[in-house]
């Protein structure tokens, strides 16, 4: 990054997280003026006329279809394309010291979650995942009282993530239902995010047992009159024991009939409990000490994190905020030469749970984590 | 206002509302690229500081503390100061056929809020109040459900808003505190948000008994060793007639404690019911022909209204998108020349019921509506 | 009363309260030991048929068509038939010194209320009124929290009683419609259970408010060719300023489509706030203190009232065990010789504020208590 | 069972359960009249003073210690003990062609389970477990649902069960932790109610994979100076592949803080879904067809299982209803020489899985449950 007053970010990928990512990088000046400067350099994609498209939209100068071409020229790549793209765009970044952020989860395979995790580590650029929940003001305000010792030792970590966009047979195939391109279905897409926060709120798995699913073996493909296969899982469920004999269950479906995005996270502790909805997430059920119920309180006051920089108590925000936090601290992370959670090595933990999750499921026992990670 | 391509607007206020409206006018172009071009043109305040800051993070050009000079200029005033400021520039606006976008309530008094509709009625230019929770998709959705007779003929119309920031008896006096800055306390705060959806989604209000209340007669005024007597009600509650032989009750309190901003609608007709609450505003509770029960419906699916726009199912939005909405609907009937709900006609409906719950309250007797409105 | 080990009880009325009495008698001896010896001594109604029938399953051992005779006998009588059968028998009753628990509201008229209200007077006789959900654990702790001063000051009581049973124009014609047997319709038969909370929970009604009104004016008579006339509101409003200058609304239906048995009490005091719903009976919603939100507390452990006479914490009770509570209460304060709450004085006061809330809605205008209680 | 016009009774266990079920059999008269006349004939027990305390409580006209004794003279055995007493007397009773109704678990090991089952398909009595939560009128109606095809195709089952009556470590011992007198822990006591729920409503169990924690080695033994060993489950989670691919996930626990009673039950199919809680067991939320969003249905109305026999809609019932509801399906039985269920093969059944979920949680691996039954 040269000695300029803004940073010139590239994004990979103008579709859902495209925009995400835009639209927050758009809205820092305004809620977060102490926040670097950027600019929204150049967008990359391969439909040209897509790209020019979006790319007057979001709000960016350049495109371009060539990837190497814009690792050159900005000082970050957002890496927001389908998961199979992940790996080698972000290991040629870091490789030219360009920093990367990376949707999750991080790579198709755990073997090339590793060359990313090592390419990072030998890197002077700052690499990370996008596990955005993670920036909920809700969950950040979780994490403290569970730092604060408020919920006492932690027994159990219970998180499961349901919809329902594939419980129509006739639901078309996508990237998604291919496990060349997507490594895994639901357990990546959904599972990975539950699985983040437990090593963000409790703490890492030490040992898994899993069970995937696929309830549809076959798909349509869109304007084809022919089906593909589904190489992935419908659905999982996992059970772990996490650091300090803490138990873990874990669970997520696209086949949840009447479910849209319904992440919820509950955790138990000697001293206190929690439980989190997404689809509520201005709001955490919180039991502490001498309560004899769950105080249902809207994370929204002043003093809530994040939340003094947008409106006044009970005026909620909402999903894409999360966005816009998550840039925040990345950027100002690469600013001040800091360390970023979560990382490409927090992402390479998710990764090798996901890895035992589905190994496990396959050999019907448990997997040590240990015999994972090297 | 001129054949240029783009919209010049001039904003009155640089506080709450003021950074709300300059957030909906920055956001339009990436999530709703068909609305007309606008140009955040000048911002106008008095504390010429304050301003230059303001009008900087806002993204305005100009900055004026003359709002004579910017109603000159500018294609659209948006009046968002306190209430007091209302009538006067909004007047000055109309009669130089600039349109305006005023916030709500529309006047502290009765008379001037007929000044206003008086002016706007005889100008070419559009005025539109800022009663921003029609824009809500759940309460577009409520009022097309509605519309539709899904609901059947309605027989209960029960809203309130509640708020706990006065609670303290300590806490700071401010121009929300006086009859002659703010016209009234909770009653035109917030019960003109009620009021307003109850015209919007069932009908006017034709005749009223109403109960103000103050339970903390002066406040201390901030940075002075003094109090100033408080003018206005801290809650009120009123029951209605409504056209149709519907019943309403309404209720707004500061002195709620625990609720933060709490808004609820609740409306029960011969074939159904509906529920909805601000703190939950991606929700709609919904009970129609054969339900047993309220079905809670998350509104953010493709096809409710405005999510297109927005995210995925699931993915909700939160309070500052209905100003986004908003000012969407204002803009483009200002470019289509059309009619604007809520109007200033609409917003004087408004005017006229709380002045005659002030009256009720203090005459101790039912008002008729007719007897107010000439 | 004779110095027997038992008491001998006559009921009136075998239809719905007849049988929730005689559970909750039948009840008493597995559940309160401690609890008075009762006779179900004797049955009392018109037809004889279906009082023997009964009889028998409501374990009384004999039956009488002649209320007079059978308050020779019993030690109490529980009047329990409908609203106007409420003042002759339980007037003759105090004046032969036999007690009498009578059904709510108190009587079709104010003037009727008073005759009873002073035969009780004149009686050595107890008479209570059996305004039942006093004795739901969930509110008698509300009583506990409040008196303890945990709200602080009290600033607003909000009830309302929701049922729906009359929205389709169909629906049968019953005394309940009837002025000249009900007295009045929503107000008294679901109001009056609010107003009582009021008073047990708040303080007692200074002056009000109140909106009537009927929807539907004829109902078909069941196995009749014909309709009679809806003398009755089938919904009624009021807003009342009570004691200490808290402000009160009421509200209740029997057009509220969707809503079952749905009475809710919510309060706001200086230091926190509670919310009740009836539906779910064994939860209380509590803010206190620092508390940031409301807890929800399960009322269901054993320091709870009455609940240790049940069953574990989390195990729920139910509706019928609010008869069981308050017959424990009344037959003890006949035992030992107390005085028991709701008495005919505090029926009285109820009757008061229904009449000035019917007054008050046909003169348009406020009513205050000191006009009516004399 | 002798030609005689009632049915005697011998219940052995007078604590929590003899309690539950004795309040069963006093209350059928007068809201089953339709269900044999019973006769509680005999309390069996230990203490002899406890027990001829309990058996006037509970209106038992005979006591003994010796429940050989009891089996000759009574028409069923009602097993109440704790679980190791279960086999012995279940056993001895079906050889003597005495109904026996059982508390579950069925028995500490899968051993004696099937000398049960094996003893209860060599007699001419009917065996019953008193898995009671089939008998929620909520989840009866859930079944039906189920059965008529409204949720289409299964795919998940969901259940939990909390509590945290040991969360704290110096809870007292008792039989409960005693893998000896309970068999295990949580599993038992509270995963073999879901097992049942599960196997009711969906399928059986067909594969198993499980996971058992104990958080608390060792607690205080009453009225001791001395600690015993906990050699049972805290807490257990398991996942399951049921009958037809169905996804199952398991869960219940002694630590979770802050819950008392928490059971609830989840279920995705491919039209619909359905959720449950038993704390509010009065409700269902059913989401099915072109539902939007769940429904809360209050499972009250008259048309609903059991409800016609209690009160009208809306006037909740309560956990002991449940009892009353099995009882009077298990006397009925008997009265018409029909099947009940559960069965002591249902018992079976469930006691099959506990027992794979222990050898799975020890081994580390999936259990087949054709591995287990025999």
């Amino acid at each position: 990054m040269s000695t300029k007053d803004t940073i010139d970010i590239g994004v990979l990928g103008y579709r859902f997280m495209g925009r995400a990512h835009s639209n927050a990088l758009a809205r820092l000046p305004m809620f977060f003026p102490e926040a670097p400067k950027t600019v929204r350099h150049t967008l990359i994609g391969r439909d040209e006329e897509a790209l020019t498209e979006a790319a007057e939209q979001f709000g960016f100068a350049n495109t371009t279809t060539d990837w190497n071409e814009a690792i050159e020229k900005v000082d970050i790549l957002y890496n927001l394309g389908p998961n199979h793209i992940h790996p080698e765009p972000s290991i040629a970044a870091v490789e030219a010291d360009t920093h990367v952020f990376c949707e999750k989860p991080m790579a198709p395979t755990l073997k090339q979650a590793k060359e990313m995790r090592e390419a990072a580590a030998d890197s002077n650029a700052l690499a990370g995942c996008a596990f955005n929940y993670r920036f909920v003001p809700a969950l950040q305000y979780a994490k403290e009282l569970i730092d604060d010792g408020e919920l006492g030792e932690i027994h159990h970590f219970r998180g499961r993530y349901l919809q329902d966009w594939l419980v129509d047979p006739d639901a078309p195939w996508s990237w998604r239902n291919s496990r060349e391109l997507a490594g895994s279905g639901a357990l990546g897409d959904l599972g990975a995010h539950t699985l983040d926060l437990a090593q963000f709120l409790v703490g890492n798995v030490e040992r898994v047992s899993g069970h995937l699913q696929t309830f549809v073996d076959e798909r349509p493909v869109p304007d084809e009159d022919d089906t593909r296969p589904v190489t992935v899982d419908d659905a999982y469920s996992a059970q772990a024991e996490l650091e300090g004999g803490v138990m873990g269950t874990f669970e997520a479906s696209r086949f949840a009939t009447g479910h849209k995005n319904d992440h919820t996270i509950e955790i138990h502790g000697s001293e206190g409990s929690l439980k989190f909805s997404l689809e509520r997430m201005n709001e955490l059920k919180i039991l502490r000490g001498d309560d004899r119920g769950y105080e249902t309180v809207l994370v929204t006051d002043e003093s809530d994190p994040y939340i003094d920089h947008w409106w006044p108590p009970g005026h909620v925000i909402s999903w894409e905020h999360i966005f816009v936090h998550e840039n925040y601290e990345f950027l100002t992370a690469i600013r001040e030469g800091k360390e970023f959670s979560p990382s490409f090595e927090d992402a390479y933990q998710v990764q090798c749970v996901l890895d035992a999750i589905h190994q496990s499921s396959k050999q019907n026992q448990w997997i040590k984590l240990d015999d994972i990670i090297r």
